[in-house]
Formats: structure tokens, sequence, C-alpha cells
């Protein structure tokens, strides 16, 4: 249970005269109660006072799980047979009294669900978005944040190792993913952040591709994005190796992604903007004549999520401070030659950044 | 694409007056629009006109790969550095000119950015509701779709076989799951439809248990719980087994449960209601004396989504019909003691149902 950001929460609320929280996001539940869980359609709610105190309410599921979590206010379960806003209704009429002024996570809240909660409470306003107060609150980690998700790079490191190691003529994308994640599930590492990206040849041309029966060719590049989700924290990172010697052009664009990611992550201090960032990036591949191929933004927050707030991205002026996390990961994607992509996260320090990953960013040559 | 069921929506749309449809779920664009993608925080949206060609409103790296789905209207992509509804806004207006009314899929529209869209368009009407036409569109598979979902069942099958052979005194619930997943992913099924659960003694009476570093010990209940992701189509499926001889409550336990699931699957026909199966199953239970432990619904629908409509609950009188496809479930948990839960999907043919998966229910006792 995270006591101190319960109650910078309250803080909030009192000053913005919202009586009652809704909070709807599990990663938002997962990091102010200790509570981690997935609800899919059922209803997982927190719900805090600004001046009493809060309750968690779950499936009946989950409530033993949520009692023996470091949560340590009241849990209230519902049956699959109970309508669970009804139950929330007298929950919070029970606790609170009439409530004025509700505060929601309004990107992850659904409308069906909202209209539901504004027909029980017709005399309340709905109208204050806690979601960007939560991001923000969420930007800066802590030393102890920090530490994990460091935990969480080195997991990435390991899993860089095993699918280097699994290259070889003839190997599927999806077996090299399969020996990742079957090697990493034995060594205690649950989830990945997101589905592992093995990618061969043009097949990493596309930015979004997915790995499949494709298999590794000599003189092809192999562009690897994967991440772990550790203590509740995550990694991402991605690393292009190539299997026997590259080509002319692989080998020159790699260089250029490379020094495109190097040269935002020496960029990356405490004062410069978001854009700025992105920027220093995209110049360097602009400049070498490829910024056509440089089809997204330079990077996303991470923390409890994968991709968070904020975003390095043209037109974004927050300013970056000190604990921030976040992706640096240029790429250069020509299709049907050649895709490079080269990327770490890292945290903001008082005058620089280090990142969560180590692995080497010199084209690595596999035999 | 799938070109009877988007003529059906626009059938739906024109007798209810809704102008343009905007879908927003990543699974119901895949059914409508044969595109798979899951665009994480970025927007996809299946835009939908009662009367003229619907196009696809995809993030710039999706553009590519669904011109190359089966989609055959327009695609429109959005860069990182765009603003996405200002471009949908501009499209709507372009294609469409003025208009009164949008049908939203309101189950997984996030509140701000339904504001967003209500904020471009203020004169336009926003309250009808397209998730439950959705659902019910689906409710009914065609013989294809119960061909793919036999198909994923099988997947289960092999998956049990499996985890069957990895289970021995002193292998952890982790290194099953990792073992049913790498096999899986070296045969070609690179997605299983939610985390796999292989829980061992006690942990199996914990529903929402989490497989980890518990290790199989002799006399003990073994519960799997998993699914594969098959041509966009999920299987579901729980088997528990004994390592050893069973004790005499194990054994109690696991009988009651298998009556009340063969129960259960007896009385599927077309003409009862959901809540008649459900309650057909907890007769069982209930009159053998432990009620109290089975906790949750019978079962819910599966198709593209795991969980879907229907929803096999008391009070749901929805009448059961020949193609629908869902789960049943039935489980006692003992906290501290035993937990059993055998699950069937099926589907519902003209005067029964019929199971996706055939892995045998009786207890089977691994030695």
């Amino acid at each position: 249970m995270n006591t101190k950001k319960l109650s910078e929460l309250q803080t909030y609320m009192n000053a913005h005269n919202i009586q009652v929280a809704y909070l709807s996001n599990p990663t938002t539940i997962a990091y102010l109660s200790g509570f981690e869980s997935e609800p899919h359609e059922r209803i997982l709610g927190l719900f805090i006072s600004a001046t009493e105190d809060p309750f968690l309410f779950t499936p009946a599921l989950e409530t033993e799980p949520a009692k023996n979590s470091s949560w340590s206010f009241d849990v209230v379960g519902y049956l699959d047979s109970e309508n669970p806003f009804e139950k929330i209704q007298e929950e919070l009429l029970t606790r609170y009294g009439a409530i004025e002024s509700f505060g929601l996570e309004k990107s992850s809240l659904s409308l069906d669900r909202f209209e539901i909660m504004a027909a029980l409470f017709p005399h309340a306003s709905f109208s204050a978005n806690l979601t960007p107060i939560i991001e923000t609150m969420q930007l800066r980690k802590t030393e102890s944040e920090i530490q994990t998700l460091l935990e969480a790079g080195n997991w990435a490191d390991v899993a860089f190792d095993i699918g280097f190691s699994a290259i070889k003529a003839g190997v599927s994308e999806q077996e090299i993913v399969a020996e990742i994640e079957y090697q990493l599930k034995k060594q205690g590492v649950s989830h990945m952040s997101f589905d592992t990206l093995v990618l061969a040849g043009i097949n990493a041309a596309n930015p979004h591709g997915t790995p499949g029966s494709n298999q590794v060719q000599p003189n092809e590049l192999v562009l690897f994005d994967l991440g772990v989700i550790w203590k509740g924290y995550c990694s991402d990172a991605t690393r292009t190796v190539a299997f026997h010697e590259p080509t002319a052009l692989q080998q020159k664009i790699y260089d250029i992604v490379l020094q495109a990611q190097l040269a935002a992550q020496k960029a990356v201090k405490p004062g410069v903007t978001a854009a700025y960032l992105d920027n220093v990036a995209r110049e360097v591949i602009t400049s070498a004549g490829y910024g056509d191929y440089f089809t997204h933004r330079l990077g996303h927050g991470l923390g409890m999520s994968v991709h968070e707030y904020p975003s390095l991205v043209a037109g974004n002026d927050l300013i970056i401070e000190e604990g921030m996390c976040f992706s640096l990961e240029p790429g250069i994607y020509i299709p049907g030659e050649v895709g490079v992509r080269i990327e770490d996260c890292v945290y903001v320090t008082s005058d620089g950044c280090k990142p969560f990953t180590k692995t080497s960013k010199k084209l690595q040559i596999i035999q």
C-alpha cells in the first residue's frame, strides 16, 4: 500500500473539491493499494474519500487475495449474481453519505460504466478527471522504483542473451520467442511486459510486425524488442543484430539509428523538453536522408505500465525532470529492404540519464 | 472482412436512425474488418456510415498491415505527432457531411475519448449504444467459426497432454506452465487466450490463484485452466488431475464437481435459459452440501474473446439458441483444503451441445 501517494491524492482532492475518487485502472489500483489484479470484464474499483477511510471493491473471487495483500483498509466483494454498481452505491452511501462530486479516471473508465454511475448518483458532479494527476504522480520514480526497474532491465539483458544464442540458420522467429520465454519462465519471470518481437530480414522493416514461421537467413538483420514484468514493474528494450556479415546498406542504416539513439541518450537531462529529445534523434536520421522512414515517436514512459506518460513526441513541451523514466527508440524501416530499431529505457539523473539495460549497442554479428 | 455482418449492422443503424457507428473494440474491429490489431494507447477505430462506404482509422504504423488485410475499404492513418481526433473529425466531415447521430461501443470507449468526440461534434447525439447489438451479432456462431473453435479446443487438448506429462515430484507450477507454452509456441500457437493456470494442492483452492514456485507433491490435486488463440478464436478448458492416489476428500469433491459439470452439459439445449443452466450445476453442488464453495457463475461465452456474451449466471433469462458457445465450469474451492474445477466450452446444437475439448473428464491419476 502506498500511503504517501494515497495521502497526496487526498490533498489534491481536498484542494479541488472532489469528495470521492473512483479509480478504475488496475495499474493505478496496484500502485496505490498494493493489490494487483486483472478483473477482465468484472468490476474492480478503489474508492477514496477526501476525508475518510478508502475501500477496495472487488469480485468475490478476489476478496481473499486482496485482504492478504499490503492493503490495510476494507475490502468489499460482490458475487457474479449481484449487481456490482448497486452494491457500490450502497457502500458509498453508508460510508460517506450523500456525495456531491466524484473524481474519475476518465482514460480507463468505459462510457457505459460511467453512465451507470451517473444514473445512480444523478445529483453528483463527475467533471473531475483524475487521470492527469495520477499520471503526474507516477512520472518521477522513487529510488526504490528505479531499483526494481533496473532489475526488470537486467532480465531483458538475460532475454537478449538467450535470444542471440538461439539464432542459427533456419530457426524461425517464433522458435526464438519460445526459447526466450521458456528460459525466463523457468528462471521465475512469469510475465513478459508485451508480446516478444523477434523479426528477421524484411519482416523487421514492419515496426509492428509479428513473429511467425519466417526463418532467419544468413546476412539478415534480426530485431528483438522485448521486456518483462518484474515485481510489478516493466522493462522494454530493443536490439538489432546481424546473422553473419551485414550488407553495406544494413550496416549504414544501423549506424544512423545508433547515432540517433546515442544522441538522444546524451541529450537527456532535467530541463529539456520531451519534444526536444524527439527532435535530437529525428534530426540525425533526417540529415542522413531517412526521415520519412522513422515513422513513430522517439519514446514513451514506463513504470508499472510498459507505455505510460510522458510521450517523447513533437509538440510535447513537457519539461524532463530527475526521476522520469522513458524509452529512447529511434528506428528506420524501409519496406521490403531493412528495418533497424535500437531502444534503451533510461531514468533521468541530476545531470543526465542512465539506461536500465546494459546489452551492448555495437552491432553484434552472430556467426 | 465480414460483409454480411457489416451489412446487418448498417440495417440496424438505418432502422434506429444512427448515421455513423464509431467502433472502438479491437475484437469487434477484427470481427468486422478482418484486421487484427492491439493499438495499446493509440487510436484504432472503425467508422461505418449507414449509407456510405466505411473506413478504418489506424496509427500510421498500422496502415500497411491494414491495407494488406482482408479489409477492402479505405484505411486512414495518423502519425504520433498528429491529433487523431481532429483527423477523425476532418475525415468524417469530408466523407459524410454533418453528422447528427453516432452509435458508440459504450463498453469499450473510454470516457475521456467520448468527451473529446462530444466536444468535436457538439450538435450530434451519442445516445445509441452499439455494444448490445454487436454482442448479439456474435452470439450465434457460424459453422466456420465453430470449426475454428474446434481447432482451438484441440490445441487445448494438446496443452493438457503436455502439462500432464510434465507433472513429477518437485516440479513447480511455473515450470509446468513454461513447458506447456514452450511446446505450443514451437508448434505454431503464438498466443494463449489468458494466463495459463497450473495450481497444485491448496493453491488450487483459490479460483483466481497464480502459478508460482509452489511444487507439486504426491497425493495432491493439480488444476489446469488454459486455452489458446487460434486464427483469432479462443479456447478455454479446465482439468483437475491427481498426482498419485487422491485422498478420500479429494475424490469426493472431484466426483461432485464432475456430476455438476455433466448435469449442466446434459441440460444444454435450445430453449432453456442461461440462469437455468447455472442452477442445474449449482443444485448438484448445493445438494451435496458444498454450495457456499462454488463462488462464481457457471460460465461465460467465448469466441474471438475468451470472455464474452452470454453470462451463465443466476438472473440471466437469456434463451439459449443453436450456435451459441459458452463454458460450463463448476468448481468447489475449500480454502486451505482442496480446489477442483472442471470446464468444457460447448456449442449448442439443434437438440443439445458438443464440447470443443475432448480430454477425458474421468479423474486422471498421474503416477
